[in-house]
């Protein structure tokens, strides 16, 4: 984002996924994630590792948001950034502010969920024009993106109705979402995500689903991803690559998934970073079923710069100690090392450039 | 208890959640827990650690029931007791002969369904009766009391509705309970169990909540403490802290839920005693998402003197071997162990004295 | 098998609970079971651990199919095998052709499912001679095996109702059964499986469960025996033992039953081969709430016999593991390790020899 909090408690809220305030006594700090960012970011602006949480607020207000950002961005040696449009413009950086403050080849990632909800604002209360649009803006949307991304996980849950719904079903969905809806309002019908799941499966491009954990309007055991089955079998004929996000705590399902599916893949986004000094044991967790030319990175990083940072190390890191822990041939370590870190993405997401 | 049986059998009886013997030709001292018993308990009874089952009770036989009472539980180097009275009185000690032993500070935790089962066995089967004595009970049981328990997971599960229930609900629910129990029949009604949590959420006082695993009666899918969520936020007003207690497996899912919403704390009672050497697992785990401020210990323990101690010797020893195998400084780690120890239960149940 | 697939990619196909090919760019010999067979299996056919896939399947080549079965199945030193008549005869070797080879004593464990589909395969449309053939089979099939199995958990989900069915349910199921489905048909009506579980349990012969991860076709969280609770409690008069197979990612759960159950037992099955590895972390975590005295060992072998020695292999090098990062005294770690080994097998399955 452009400006970051400075104050401790504005800051350590950027530090979970809870919309509420810590409790009395309490700061969001105190967690794993909280420790991780004392771990990886203090290096970055000249201190030590585990700084205390005050110490390190304060070097970042003497160098300013600017060289922060670009600091912790370019540590991160992330090379090919792929960006979520779906969380609202103004004070994040746009995909090519942040490709050049990391030096980063940038690509969008189209969420459904936003793309519907700002039809619906153009279309105001005309189901017909809604849904026509809608089909528009999903093709537009699928030649400049290079994944689509749901979080029907969230708005719904993951026990949805495998198959698309009917013309008439549709209709009548997203003539009652745009009667009640006021300007702004979020898409939770089941019937309308069954129709952007579908949509986004159709066009051939990956489609990412937001599994597991996330923020606080989710219903945790309606984001486990055993309960997608009967979806990813549905859509298994149309070839569409799904790869399931952040999964935790049931990231060993969502290996099961990448096992036995070969359309299905698991990122565990910001999961690692969540984790804290457990990410190596979360990892190992996923790979007990998951082959590892089915696994990906991501950082998930939203908002602060410092979690693209500890995103990076701590998948790093992870992979490196659940190698080394293994007893995995080197050839062999270094395979799944840059299937994991790299090729598997690029392969995956058709990304132009081969991964370095 | 005041007299424990000094049978290996009977002994063994009380080192497992279930009612039923063991399986022919096993024991049930050949488990985690009946392990962590022969690890920490032999020393205080000048065996040493890991002495055999048979060597331990001839030792408990020579000392009696009340010294060996009294050695256990002062080795646990508790200083605040927290007592459910729940279990029926009785055989087992009062709080005051506990603390006594113990030396020990104790408070007094009511257990809901308890306290609704004693007013049924007084109002008979005249409902308004059940409900005004009910309402007095659970006012006069707030002024004694630093916490309110619920076992709702174990009765009927924690996929209950999460609104109070309507006047007229509660009135025929109460009235078909009162009609068809028996003197001592337990509480099961969904219902009811709904009245009970929000009467004690309306007092303010937290409310310990059993999840995961317990005795025989439950079924372990529906204790899941995610299928909470619901009633969590539709209580989220009211502020009361909610305690989720046990938690296993599901401790990755309370973890989750302390860090999203301020008021729902994590402590896992027995399950550190029931896993043996996997403890510091499992605690770590559970730490994965929840901010330390949030996690509480206990001992959950009941009937045998040992599960004191072995509570107390698990827990120290697991939260040790957590902070360090994490890379933590060792600044982080002292105030960790102090707020898991004893100051976040401290600061949540309003306890007069500051721990030392 | 007698011939097998000596091309990399059809052999690979064997490692694999999935149905599919490998998604494009993967080969699942990537997983941790393609890394088990290479760190257990080369040393059997002289090439050193960890030989790449190639020079195994060179060598297994130069060899011939016969000469590897029985060095694999030697080297894996299992005494008595109990085998699943489920898998189609044909192409696999005979349990007696299999013994042979291992030079192991062998042992019948009927598959309900799979003898119901025979029957009614013989009994074509003619519901009264279905149901009377159906007794009569499960009753010969009694006499020749050690016992039951049953994949319920895949064919509809152990979410079924623990009562058997009514006679006139029964009969109807039966009726439409036969009516509808073409030879070879697979059996996954509710009530016809609850009638062949209780048909088994009936015979007091153990009934073994599959549960958690298995091929393609099921829905994972329909497999999780915390589901099985109802039927547990229903079947517990007849003291029939219940054996979980398989059971990940739901191992603690099965542990929690085999700890709370006298009459269940847990037994890992194909999970410790496939999270190759890990198998001494998912060892322990099933050790957290199971007694020793209620687990079992298995290989779940299938086609390959790679996977006898891989799964012998697994098993014992991850029970060590765990009982020497476990702060067990010598005694009980061998005690330990002969009752999962053999001993506990030998009580519950009646063998006629005792472990050596």
């Amino acid at each position: 984002m452009r400006q970051v909090p400075t104050e401790l408690a504005a800051f350590a809220g950027w530090l979970t996924e809870s919309n509420a305030p810590a409790a009395a006594g309490t700061s969001h700090f105190d967690s794993a994630l909280g420790l991780a960012v004392r771990r990886w970011c203090p290096p970055a602006l000249g201190l030590p590792a585990y700084a205390s949480a005050e110490e390190y607020l304060e070097a970042r207000r003497a160098l300013g948001a600017a060289e922060v950002t670009r600091r912790l961005l370019r540590a991160a040696g992330i090379g090919t950034l792929l960006v979520d449009d779906g969380p609202l413009p103004g004070e994040l950086l746009t995909p090519a502010e942040l490709g050049s403050a990391a030096e980063a080849t940038t690509h969008v990632v189209t969420r459904l969920e936003s793309l519907a909800e700002a039809v619906a604002d153009r279309a105001g209360r005309d189901t017909d024009a809604f849904l026509a649009e809608l089909a528009a803006a999903i093709d537009a949307a699928r030649a400049r993106s290079v994944a689509f991304k749901s979080v029907a996980a969230y708005r719904h849950g993951l026990h949805l109705a495998p198959e698309p719904p009917s013309r008439a079903e549709l209709w009548t969905a997203a003539e009652r979402w745009l009667r009640t809806r006021r300007p702004g309002g979020r898409l939770g019908n089941e019937a309308l995500l069954r129709h952007l799941l579908w949509s986004a499966v159709d066009t051939g491009l990956p489609l990412q689903l937001h599994t597991g954990i996330g923020d606080s309007d989710l219903r945790l055991h309606n984001a486990d991803p055993a309960l997608f089955t009967d979806f990813v079998r549905a859509a298994a004929p149309t070839g569409c690559p799904l790869v399931l996000l952040h999964c935790y705590p049931f990231h060993r399902q969502a290996g099961y998934l990448a096992s036995v599916y070969p359309q299905v893949y698991a990122d565990l986004g910001l999961t690692l970073s969540q984790v804290g000094g457990r990410a190596p044991v979360v990892l190992a967790e996923t790979l007990e079923l998951a082959p590892f030319s089915k696994v990906l990175f991501s950082t998930d990083a939203y908002g602060l710069p410092e979690l693209y940072l500890v995103g990076a190390r701590q998948f790093r890191w992870a992979l490196s100690e659940v190698l080394t822990g293994a007893t995995w041939p080197a050839a062999d370590a270094r395979r799944a090392t840059a299937a994991i870190g790299a090729g598997n993405a690029h392969r995956l997401y058709r990304l132009p450039a081969a991964p370095s």
